[in-house]
C-alpha cells in the first residue's frame, strides 16, 4: 500500500476508542523497535533507524495485540516481539516497494530509496528482513520463525505476480483476489494467528482468528484500492490515482472497464497499458455515475461479513469485541469515502 | 562476488581430488534445491527455479560438508538442509547484487534482473531469502534460523557499507577488512560453525572451525579482488576490471594507489571517482612492476595461515584433512594467478 497518506486508512491512532485501549501495547512496540536499532551493525544503524520510524499506521501490530487481547493495560512481551517482527517485515516490503514505485515521499518524509539511493535501499530492506527473522528466532520454538518466513514469501509472491502483470488489461477477478490475498491478507492472517496462539487460545479459535484476519486483509486492500481513486480526489483533486499511473489493474478499475461504453473503455485500456494519465475527477465521477463504488463497497462488505462470521461462535472470548470493533472502524471509513466531496 | 566467470575461483568441481569425495553430498544438495522449487507459489516457481540453477560454485555448501565431514559417502540430511539454506541466502544476495551492478550475464546466462526486470528481481531475491529462513525454521531448534538470519544481516551490512562508499578513494585498510569480513567471510564462518555443530563436535572445535571459515573467507575475497585484475586480463585482455569500473576500492587498488607516482595516482583516483576506464593491461602490468600482486598475495597467505593455525590442535578429527586441503586448493589457485600470461 505504498504512497498513501496516513489519513487514508483505518489508523488506530485517529480512533480514540480503540487507540486509547491499545496505547500501552503500541507504546511498548515503539520502544521495542527503537531498541532494535542498536542490534544492527553500527555502520548501518542510522539507516535502520530511519526505516523504523514510528509514524506508521501499525495495522498489523494492532491485529496482533487485539487478537491476543488479555485485558486493558496487559502488555505481553511475546505479543510485543511478534508485533515487532511482523511490522519490521512490513517496513522492509515498503522500503522495496518504494524502489519499484520510484516513490520519493512516504509519510511526509523521503523514502529510503530517495535518501540513500535505490541500491542501498535494496540491501537495507534485506537487512530489515534478516533482522525481523532473527528476532523471530529468539522465541523458544521455531513456530514464529516458520510462520513469518512463510508469510513473507507469500507476500513477495503476491507482489511478484502484480509486478509481472503491470500494464495488463486482462486480469481476472480470481487473479486479483489471489494477488491481494498473498500480498496483503497473508500478513493480516498471520498477525491474528500468532496473536491468538501466543495468548494461549485453543486451536479452533486460532483458526477462526486467522480466517478473520485474512478476510479483513482482503477487505482492507480493496478499500485501499478504492481510496486510490475516491480518497485522493476529495483531498487534492489531482490526476487519476497511483494505481492507474503504475499500470495496476485493481477492482475499481476492473469494474469500471466492464461498465464503460466502448470508446471510453479504449481510453482507459490505453491509459493502463501505456501509463497515459486520465483526468481523475472525470473518472471518479464516472465511477459514481456507473455505480462502481457501490460494487466495490459490496465486495468490501462481503469480506467484512466473512470476517465477522468467523468470530460468531467465540463472542465470549476477550479479543472478540475488539476484533469486531476493528471491522466497524473499517466499515465507517468505507462509508465516509462514499460521501461525495 | 558478482560477475565472475566460474573458472576464476576455487571451484570444487574443477578439482577432482576434493570433488570426487564431495560428489554424493553436492548431488544431494542439488536434489534438495530442485525439490525446493515446488515449495514456492506456483505462479513464481519457474522464476525460483531459474535462480536455483545448479551451475554455481557451491563454495559455502562445500564448507558445510567438509567441516561436518563424517566419512566418504555419508550424506547427513541436516548438513544438506543447512547447505541448502546457506546457498539459497547466497543466491538471493547474487540476485540483488546483479540488480545493483546492472549485470546482464552471470554464469553464461541472463541474470534474473535481465530476465524478469529489476523490480521483479528485487522481490524474487526477497522470496528466496524468506524461503531460506523458512527451511531453516524446520529444524527442531531455532539455532540454524538464529545464526543464518544474523549472518544474512551482516552480509547485507557489509554490502551496504560497500555501496555507500562506492567511488570513495579514501577507504582505509581497516574499513576494507571490515567490509569483506561482513559481506563474504561471515557466511563462510557460519557454514563451518553449523557444519561442525550439526555433526556433533565439541564447542572448542566448533569455534576453531568458525575461525577457520572466517579467515578462509577473507582470503577468498582478497583473492577474488585480485582475480578482477589479473584473472580477466589473461583470459580476454579487456578493459580494467569490474571493481574499478564500479568504483570499488579493493586491496589491489589500495596498494597500487600507495605505490604509484603522483601523476599516475591522479589518473587512478579520477577513474575510481568518475568511473573513467583505464587500460587494463597497463594497470595489470604496473601492478606486477610495482610488486602489488606480491603484496596482495602476502595478505592472502596470512589469512590462509591463520585459517590453518586454527585447526592445528584438531588434526585427528575427521573434517580437518579436508579443511586443510581446501586451503591448499586456494593457495594453488593464487599461485597460478601470479604466473604472467
Amino acid at each position: 500500500m505504498p504512497g498513501r497518506p496516513a489519513t487514508s486508512a483505518a489508523d488506530p491512532r485517529d480512533l480514540p476508542g480503540i487507540f486509547a485501549r491499545l496505547r500501552p501495547q503500541l507504546d511498548a512496540l515503539d520502544r521495542f523497535l527503537r531498541a532494535q536499532v542498536g542490534r544492527f551493525e553500527p555502520e548501518i544503524s542510522g539507516m535502520a533507524a530511519y526505516c523504523l520510524d514510528t509514524s506508521g499506521k501499525r495495522l498489523r501490530p494492532t491485529l496482533v495485540f487485539i487478537s491476543g487481547w488479555q485485558g486493558d493495560g496487559v502488555v505481553n512481551d511475546d505479543l510485543v516481539r511478534t508485533a515487532g517482527v511482523i511490522e519490521m517485515v512490513h517496513l522492509a516490503t515498503l522500503v522495496h516497494d518504494d524502489i519499484m514505485d520510484r516513490a520519493e515521499i512516504r509519510r511526509n518524509r523521503r523514502t529510503a530509496a530517495r535518501e540513500y539511493g535505490p541500491d542501498a535501499a535494496v540491501l537495507l530492506g534485506d537487512a530489515l528482513f534478516s533482522q525481523a527473522l532473527h528476532i523471530a528466532s529468539q522465541f523458544p520454538t521455531t513456530e514464529v520463525c516458520r510462520l513469518v518466513s512463510e508469510s513473507t514469501r507469500k507476500v513477495c509472491s503476491g507482489e511478484i505476480m502484480q509486478t509481472m502483470r503491470r500494464h495488463a488489461t486482462d486480469i481476472t477477478l480470481a487473479e486479483y483476489e489471489r494477488m491481494i490475498d498473498l500480498k496483503t491478507a497473508e500478513l493480516f492472517r498471520v498477525s491474528c494467528l500468532l496473536g491468538t496462539r501466543l495468548a494461549g487460545h485453543a486451536p479452533d479459535f486460532v483458526a477462526a482468528a486467522a480466517d478473520y484476519g485474512r478476510h479483513l486483509g482482503i477487505a482492507y486492500q480493496i478499500y485501499d484500492d478504492l481510496v486510490d481513486f475516491l480518497g485522493e480526489e476529495r483531498r487534492i483533486g489531482k490526476t487519476l490515482g497511483t494505481d492507474l499511473a503504475g499500470g495496476k489493474l485493481t477492482l475499481p478499475l476492473m469494474l469500471l472497464l466492464e461498465k464503460l461504453p466502448p470508446a471510453e473503455r479504449g481510453a482507459l485500456v490505453a491509459a493502463l497499458r501505456d501509463g497515459v494519465p486520465l483526468a481523475h475527477t472525470a473518472s471518479a465521477g464516472r465511477m459514481r455515475e456507473l455505480g462502481i463504488a457501490t460494487g466495490v463497497v459490496a465486495a468490501i462488505d462481503r469480506e467484512i461479513a466473512a470476517a465477522t462470521a468467523a468470530l460468531a461462535p467465540y463472542g465470549t472470548l476477550a479479543p472478540v469485541p475488539l476484533m469486531r470493533q476493528l471491522c466497524d472502524v473499517l466499515q465507517a471509513q468505507v462509508g465516509a469515502l462514499q460521501q461525495p466531496a
